[in-house]
């Protein structure tokens, strides 16, 4: 029996809530359960250095999160003078899994920023902002091919995101924190639309697992990704709901 | 005729709307029309060294803005690795202000977090974050009070804080972001609930404005903040909104 | 009776010492009692990046402490790595008062930096560097005028500053230290020749204050700033002392 | 056929040079062909404040690379003044990958910190330095058995990493720079000497890969460390090269 | 002929005024020239953490530029973030230098710290900041004797330093900027009243310098700081200037 | 009798090893005993900005200990996020050292990084460093050399770099860690292959030294040197080991 009397391999109940901020090109509002990220998406006319006369765009993406979206508060990041490696790590995955889909070629000279805060935090951050920023990556879009800036969307399909995890000898799917914490092994999956891995990143917390195990785990990934994907094509008007 | 319709001595719509927060042990998301701002209050049971063995407890603040929370999207203040001049400004007129009315002797060797979180600017951020906060801290006293940590709450009165401007000319209540950035001075207020001055910050952008212009802009403050004391009495149970 | 035994509207000897840099093009040493500040002016023959080509110049100010500047050594700000926000807080002070007076359209792209550096500190460093800022600006000003850069000097009037507060219930002018760690409320105003008001800000250090009390307190500013403007005048060659 | 010449399975030669420092308590210099790794294990007779009383040790690990270990030259981290976002994120994992197999109960209140170093970089930097840190890690532990601050090693069974990768369609093992700047995906494996998964990060560089990719990459990756298993047991005396 | 028209072995004017800061426990403006620069000592009543219990005290020192002390004016350090390496490299110097004289177990466990910030710099900057500042080191020892809290001064003997150079072939004795900036080579002697050498800091700006040209460069050390040393005494009241 | 048996005036065994690095354009691996620095050389095809369009090259040093090089590990300077003073003051020493051979006039505008990283330490890493980079720069002009960058080797001549010290009341040459932890006076000099003084850096550690002890220094240092540059000219290939 899991803690919130899910099964398990049930999703936390999903809201991608959409144009959530007055400003953003793209915006959404992830809640996996009590999770809650807000994703968006900042359009500039430029792009890095490197890119330049390239006609190519780019996509990156930040990650931070509220002091108080924990149980604990933790210290702000901008008053201790650093992002931790924590924070570094998971937003070179959002942006990496975001690129993963999307025809940089496809935009022109530009880039799109992510932003990925967490409101409030119960597990599977990381995996509620790809699966949210998605949605406001595409919504971003969408606004630039109301001007007229893209024809198509460039983006060759849905990307989202979920964590696994073996908790007290059981693989499940969508740990929440309470999971988390106590999980043997945690791994986060991000799969395409039509099942493409695209990230994956398994951790044994306390003992190593096994092989099939970790079968089981990706098949778990597989499903709820499913799940999630048709909601995000409902968010973003592509799909009912 | 101001760009919003609204009459000279007119509050935008605000709204206090309390535990927003899973975990803070108060909190409330001020929202000043499009201005939104996440006020959490945070307890823990230890002071800084220099109040260890007074007796005295200590309340402080810290303020942020999400990087797209603005019209053009900002640096994230974490990974430009510092928080701005007026980022530091901000935080600490927050702390004092709250202070003011706090007795530091009332609960005991704890310290009380601020933390004010703009998650949609339009003008007035700090004084939507002054507003709230007084809100969240009620309310965290209100949790101690049922657990026992205090017998009674340690607030003097309320305060609440707003600004007002001369914009064309003209002295004007509660500006947006509209009107601040054409504003010919501008002046935010925290008063007390009956009516004490505890902090006045009055700026002539363009050029100095007379001691006549600074009285009307005082006036509209006492009307304003007037109206702010009675919303927040009724957030935290204490009066008909 | 103050300890300085002055009488309440009484400010401290006044001297404004100037040319006391070899290099600077400008130079004021300000003292205000036993506060003693070093202010510079340098001249640039460049502007930040958001003005070039605007035709427009621009005036900015920094401003430190000396270690030993205070009765107990304060730590380096740059061996810290970091300014304060209360150094922060000082010098956009600073930087905006000065340029509330400045023609910035008369002196052509130039950048002209205001270094405030208190060599000793006794309260009111903040009004003394903005008094003394003055005084080095105009004759950096002077100075381009002998060489032909400006025709006339692109100031509208001068401007000061003084401290104000309440010392044991009565309203004072120009605190000392031994005033301001005692002071009920303590307020900075900045006001031009003419009266202008260009910034206040007055905070309550332990209650709030009245708004009789606070018309008090600028009376008695409006006194303290035309004796400065006063001195300033003598001091760039414009009047008697 | 590969730039190197090698097969599909082949890993590149492997050395692992023990005992190459002075001072360390276990070292371990790991060559992958033209990638070299200093690992050094330097034990402490203290532990992270969080541990004080606990009766358990802990492991961590840190990881650089030497300016010109790469082709074109890198800025030094030390002179930047941050450790990159990648630089964290493989210390992250070289510290959990060697504490998954380490029994922390069974030394004591100490810590032991390994440093990778990168003498020269050509692909899988981060593989050689968990592989090399085990055997520095185990040197160190001989050392305490040796003056009975062990006794037994506290090591429950071997961890090695190897990368594995798709290039130019096909699924190769132990990819040098050549490859890995061309793949299409790219992942690392950690497994421990019984073939539990302890670590797994494996990245579409390009397009999603399939399951059927996935499965190919992981029996790669279980063949490499087998052999990296048995010269590992080699190098800290307990089996034949 | 020197720029300034001083003979080869003739120092510049050198003043040494004591107690120019109401607040220090030892002060000295010392005058070289045009440099300036401003020394105190600040006494704490306890030491670094590895000298607890230790029974030694601890000098060290600080050294700072004021933005416009130099002819361009240089960023504030504060304000970059960081202290220069020469920044650095300076006040390691005055603090060793001091420490060579000073009985380190003779005051107790006391830290003593001297502060040397340059108000105006013509070159030398560092020689007038180590005889400067053992002016203050003496007086601060002499207010600890008024006070009880040394018997007996504890400093072996008086130190002071001076540069010398190479200038258009010609060694000279105390360079000024002008010289500095164009000489062959440079070099920095910290010697005792009774001749010992302390520290020597030679480096050729252009072309290597020969051992007869260095024996030349501190025959004029040795007779510019038999020179200083008698002010330093008069200074301190030890004899007559 | 000094530690290591070695005569007053015996080197260690010296061992330049060069190409040791696939990338670098020059690389040297200095041994002086138990002290091995690892330098490299890296062509840039750009110049510091105050050098464009001036028609000269640069040439600059980076100096670095691994944590482990030492008896205790030092904490790694990319963690701590700067630069130790120490570290600066000798990347600078090393920098300024080989550009006093070197004709900036005679490579174009082109700039040479010489990055010096300890892998051991036994004392004298600096001077190692100033050695081996010699090596190494000159390896880096025939690698231009052959490729046509430069027709000759734009260096003057041959330098190399000793330390000296008093250690027992002896003055003795290139001391290592034993000995230089208890020196009373330790002496770093840099000399060329015609005995020019390029830089010496002498510092009494307990009491002032005579100018005869000094004397006797320099003589060590100069049959040292002479040695030296016997062993870069045979690692250069410009005459016998």
């Amino acid at each position: 029996m899991r803690p919130s009397g899910r099964a398990r391999d049930q999703l936390r109940p999903i809201v991608l809530e959409t144009d959530v901020n007055k400003y953003a090109e793209g915006s959404c509002l992830a809640k996996f359960g009590d999770t809650h990220v807000l994703c968006t998406a900042s359009l500039a006319e430029s792009v890095p250095p490197w890119l330049r006369n390239s006609g190519r765009g780019w996509v990156t993406a930040e990650y931070g999160m509220l002091p108080r979206s924990t149980d604990s508060r933790m210290d702000r990041e901008a008053a201790r003078g650093k992002q931790s490696g924590r924070t570094q790590e998971i937003q070179r995955l959002i942006g990496r899994s975001l690129r993963a889909v999307t025809d940089l070629t496809g935009f022109g000279e530009r880039q799109i920023k992510l932003d990925c805060d967490v409101i409030q935090a119960d597990g599977g951050t990381r995996t509620a902002s790809i699966t949210g920023a998605y949605v406001a990556l595409h919504l971003c879009f969408q606004h630039m091919q109301r001007f007229g800036a893209v024809k198509t969307i460039p983006l060759r399909e849905p990307i989202a995101a979920i964590s696994c995890g073996i908790v007290q000898g059981e693989t499940v799917l969508d740990l929440d924190y309470a999971e988390d914490s106590n999980a043997q092994a945690d791994a986060n999956f991000v799969l395409t639309g039509s099942g493409g891995i695209v990230e994956v990143q398994a951790t044994a917390e306390q003992e190593p697992f096994s092989r099939i195990q970790y079968d089981q785990l990706l098949a778990l990934a597989e499903k709820g990704i499913a799940e999630l994907v048709t909601q995000q094509q409902a968010a973003v008007g592509l799909g009912a709901a």
